[in-house]
């Protein structure tokens, strides 16, 4: 296990978007600073960090810099290029490790990972071509979605199937990029497990969430979901499995699709996740201390939830709303991004609805 | 009313210190970027405010390149320079306003302005030599406490009078400096109401927390406060009066003796308070974001309480605990300053005790 990293340590962190200017608030909140090393200038974490290190991943000299002027890095994204990796691993402890990001970029990689931990998928084919496509149809069915197996998020880089005729344009749609097909699962509803693992082999989960998206992005996070005792318990085991066969340090965020007869993993995000976003209202230490806790090798917070909570994000124009939830009694958070385009998540807000229920 | 900022504009604090810390934090919650006003260097608001003017109130450049650099200023203590205001007013708006400073910068004339409200507070006498002290101590009696006038806070340029024959060495610790002398107010316990106005003359007031000191120095907050529901009301509506006859805008800490017969006003600080720090963890706006909500000219939060919560400051070496206070469900807040001298304030916990009761 790491040596715990003294109150006053520097945390680098890669990526600048609002996860990064979340995590080091947190970091802030218990006496750390944090470097942001991020490509694009003024971001959203550069506001409430130490320094901001802007500069690409391929330049070496600023990766190196970055690296030996923290005490610890950790990112807000799971898409860093190998060699960035490669560099910075020679310099510094990097949490969450390689195994869970080398997991979690591939969705083909990261199916079979699940598949051999005996966890539920949607069932799932690699797809490298016309034939490999059609054969998936023929196998899985329609319809069904191919996704591109890296870089990946928020329903970028997916094609629906609904008939094997649509099979070309959604080939086309990957632009030659290695493909998963994935079938539908007829799922009830999506919650999440923000599950944290320290350096010391401690677990800790978040009570699961109860997730609605709109246009591929998540909408809400309602707590508490809408789970049987026993269905709540899996959640968490099933999120302790992940973490515990990655040797994970940090916190994780667990996608499940809820049937009558199983929970069934979607996907998994080796960082701190907007389906968390609702612990900075409902417990003592959030999922962005709790993950920064883990990276700097402190003991973990409990998990435990005090109140029953509804996360909503912001996306795009919904922040013209602004004037009116500032009437309202609800905790508002604003990522300090200047024009709100279309999808563009631009804060959050948490409303406590109640004690814990 | 001032016109509302948007989010996003610059909000400039005097004062470096833990106070202004939490503003900056607050202020970017709400997507606000601030910048910090503060002689001395690295100190905890630099940590997470997008700049910092380090120059002394007496350099007359920095306070106007301060000033010309932000939409609005405020500030986490209430002893700035008179000579300081007069510039940055002829630049910027200020919040709280010049009639606030001047009333609590004086303890003799805050004591007047609470008089003339019809309050009630501890016995004092205007204190200027051995001869204006002896008659005050023939009307008020001992023990009683010399206080100088200025610039006292923690239990700083106090002198204890516990017989007229402690007159002499009490008057010589004020060391020249105008003083009033204070009876004693036989208190069952103190409490503190964390009131807030907005520019637009709407108040919100915080629940009343109590308060235990140690060694003149603020221990903890207990939420909800030993008060029956008259007491409760009376509390705050001092709290009101006090912030409408000021046209007070921001956020102001009243703190209150309890006597069976009455809330008597022992002082005004014209700022976020330290026994206000418990609404982090007890209300969805924070006292720190209800200050920035007033400053920038936004609606209020209702102040309401969803949690009982215990506040305790982490003091000198209480630091020292950390590795324990980390192992329980609280939620810790650390100032990032590097030694731990006796009586400095390092940080805070706030340990949620059950639903709002």
């Amino acid at each position: 296990m790491t040596k715990p990293l003294h109150t006053g340590a520097t945390i680098g962190i890669l990526g600048g978007g609002q996860l990064g200017r979340m995590l080091s608030v947190a970091a802030s909140r218990l006496g750390f600073q944090t470097h942001i090393f991020e490509p694009s200038a003024n971001c959203p974490a550069s506001h409430v960090a130490q320094a901001h290190i802007q500069a690409d991943y391929t330049d070496t000299d600023a990766l190196r810099r970055f690296a030996r002027g923290v005490d610890v890095i950790t990112y807000e994204f799971e898409n860093i290029p190998t060699t960035a990796l490669d560099l910075l691993e020679a310099e510094r402890p990097i949490h969450p490790g390689r195994q869970a990001l080398a997991t979690s970029q591939d969705r083909l990689t990261e199916k079979l990972f699940l598949q051999d931990l005996g966890l539920q998928t949607a069932p799932f084919a690699d797809v490298t071509d016309a034939e490999t496509l059609e054969a998936a149809i023929a196998r899985i069915g329609a319809p069904a979605i191919l996704k591109t197996r890296r870089l990946g998020y928020d329903g970028k880089g997916q094609a629906r199937i609904m008939t094997p005729a649509d099979a070309p344009s959604a080939l086309a749609d990957m632009a030659g990029a290695a493909a998963i097909l994935e079938g539908f699962v007829d799922f009830s509803h999506e919650v999440s497990v923000i599950g944290a693992r320290g350096s010391d082999g401690q677990i800790a989960c978040f009570d699961p969430g109860e997730n609605v998206h709109r246009d591929g992005i998540l909408h809400t996070t309602t707590l508490p979901a809408k789970l049987g005792a026993s269905q709540r318990t899996d959640a968490v085991l099933i999120a302790a499995k992940i973490l515990n066969a990655l040797d994970y340090v940090g916190v994780m965020g667990v996608e499940l699709f809820v049937t009558p007869q199983a929970l069934i993993v979607n996907e998994i995000a080796p960082r701190v996740h907007n389906s968390g976003h609702w612990t900075q209202a409902g417990c003592a230490v959030d999922q962005f201390e709790q993950h920064i806790r883990a990276v700097v090798g402190w003991p973990l917070g409990d998990g435990s939830r005090h109140s029953n909570v509804v996360m909503e994000n912001l996306i795009g124009i919904d922040i013209e709303r602004l004037p009116d939830l500032v009437t309202q009694n609800t905790a508002i958070h604003l990522y300090g991004k200047s024009d709100a385009k279309p999808g563009r998540k631009m804060g959050h807000i948490n409303t406590v609805t109640g004690p814990a229920a």
